[in-house]
């Protein structure tokens, strides 16, 4: 299978997703936009269009792996394989966050299924067409939570975490292969409607641009195979870390 | 609820399961041995017997909430509300362990379910007790592939990263309660007949005793609250890191 | 050179030296109190006489490599080649601590001399008999600062790094041959008068008994050689991390 | 003082520092090239003339304080407060390494002087003006060996520990000011004539493109401020970690 200039983007809402869609659209790249909600798709793939480029949407459900595979294979079919995946989908977040004692565990098990799981599901669609052109990229969005398990964020952290091990466990096994993995961790607040309501006294420029954090996701695959990065950080200048 | 000088170990059978019990109940403590299959209990139980203690068996699925709710019951019923739980269980590993490409999402799934979820739930069920007492000790099982994700190691790995953050998160909220959270790193191979069988060429004398391990997890509960570990490896001398 | 029942405590002060001086010779070692200052050795090795033990004060300046090497042949002619080495002495800690634009670079390169390379010929002295015997217990205090540089902490931060990796680096090459190297991560502040001192509003039940640190650098030098901790972490139960 | 468009690049030599050198002069940066010695610094300086761009050279030893003023004064008076400092310089390394007893104790301390106080003094030259103009960018050049003491790489490892430590004071004393700062760690070995003999029988495409490692320096700097890298890793695809 041959791969194509094709790039799936899981995860589109608020949140960095759409800006990283519009940045390889702007370079060429078809991109598949994958959202479970389809009506976080249309505007965006109608903005990738009203801009010359060419965009798919793909409404699944990345916590159930058959709906992942069925994604998979309309966007092989429509746009080719891809020469690059995007993870970008979070294991959903509550807010307040719940502390230990009440975390359902049904939704705690869930987390690991649209976090981690489906991640793996992606990545084993991605995969072999990459394997067989020798390269491809595969790009993992993390948090601060994925480094550090704070109070009251454990159903948060405990996906980040295992998303990180998954994210060096695929690099370890497919960067020898010529297929980059990166982990990229986001320490800070995206920009965006919802999560200015969630903080709502927050100094206004400590939102990190969804923007500035696409062009980071560029750049990462576009680094030459002799200097690849597998994990950064990015967090805006105020930032408290 | 009062607590009782009463210990849950929750993953008995190959490991340091037993020797962690033997060790609780040699200081006198009631111990719980919790572990899906009855026989794995059986006969760690009539040697803590034979030795003057007292040890309850506890079949139960740790990858199971209303599992572990009932199990907890009968525990609190039969040796009151345990001071200690030490979550022992692991994931579930596959020998040879699968590549990416290999490893059944169905699998992965339920390695969260019963490595994390499983730990989560026990917790739920053992910190209310420990609250009101405002003491207690939690002892969470890692391993070196919580620290580290390596080629084909995803199916641990993810599962074992997770339970580090679940143990960060008890920590950062319970023990400014007073409840003692850590977290042992066991970076190496626990003598059994059946990991012996795993790597027979092994240098013999690179087998960590599960007695010594026991030993770090008897003075972690000691450790005075002023000076509290949360985190700690183990590994034997001869072991490359 | 055949080892002797003798610990060898670097750095008797404010902080826990004094208690882990203590600690061993409460279990019959002869113990050598090093420090710059040779009022601060005097009471400690006092007490211990009183309660039966045997101390030996050695005044060295740690940051001068012949100063230690003197003082090493000191030790070993009046106590015997020493079994265990802990280097508990800091690179020197001002305090308010001094931004970038205020470090002075003369000041910031002592701490270095004081604080790592110090501890490089140390254990180099103690290193070569331990080999010999093929056992020996080198045990170093870091410090939260060792594991994060904040802001204004660079002149702890640095050195308290570089001694982490130094650690790790006898570890790695001296824990094959017996000898077990341990890191402490002391991450809160230890119980002393200068130290009450310098944050006074703090409340007194956060402050980390001297005595429990010293606790557990015993059981890390009784550890057995098949389940040996390279690191790990020791903070009041109060502590935020 | 007004910040130019200005480059300094300490550390010419084996290594990335010629191209970062480049890199910024091809975007219209004026360089200044620090080394000790001068005749690394020829041939680099004499390339970017011959590109049209504009270089000075400014022999210097970093592991001296009044060495690092001068230079700074020098490349002030003739190119102007600079706008970006690359700290590219190692702590100087043997080949092959020495194990523990063979470590020369004034040759480890001296690796502190290069390594680590040098970085600090170079940034204390640097920030004061950016401080003022509340932007500006400092990267520091970081190795594997900074985030793991290996055995034998003591000499290596205790100052890139400790420069790592004084990237993340720095950062976090001065990003909230608008300056910039970011540690690369780079795993693997530059292309280099000196680097290709210490390891004759390595495969040829394992080796790191300096040109590479520019290019993601200058993406450092371009970066927007609501999305900053404080770290990031960088290693050939081939490279085991």
């Amino acid at each position: 299978m041959v791969l194509q200039k094709t790039a799936v983007v899981v995860g589109i809402g608020p949140g960095a997703g759409s800006s990283i869609a519009r940045r390889f659209a702007h370079e060429g790249y078809k991109v598949a936009l994958v959202s479970r909600r389809e009506e976080s798709l249309q505007p965006v793939a109608k903005e990738i269009e009203s801009l010359g480029g060419q965009a798919l949407s793909v409404p699944a459900d990345t916590g159930d792996a058959a709906s992942v595979r069925q994604a998979f294979q309309t966007i092989v079919a429509k746009l080719g394989a891809p020469e690059v995946l995007v993870y970008n989908a979070g294991p959903g977040m509550k807010w307040p966050p719940p502390g230990i004692l009440d975390l359902d565990p049904a939704v705690f098990s869930h987390a690991f299924d649209a976090g981690v799981t489906g991640a793996l599901v992606w990545a084993q669609q991605a995969l072999p067409a990459m394997v067989e052109a020798g390269r491809g990229t595969i790009l993992f969005t993390g948090a601060t939570a994925g480094m550090r398990g704070g109070p009251k964020f454990a159903l948060l952290a405990c996906p980040k975490f295992a998303l990180r091990a998954l994210s060096q466990s695929i690099a370890r096994e497919f960067q020898p292969q010529g297929i980059h993995v990166a982990h990229i961790i986001i320490d800070g607040i995206i920009e965006a409607p919802r999560t200015k309501g969630m903080v709502p006294d927050r100094d206004q420029s400590s939102f990190m641009s969804p923007d500035a954090i696409a062009e980071t996701y560029w750049q990462l695959h576009k680094q030459d195979k002799s200097a690849w990065t597998q994990e950064m950080d990015l967090r805006p200048f105020v930032e408290k870390f």
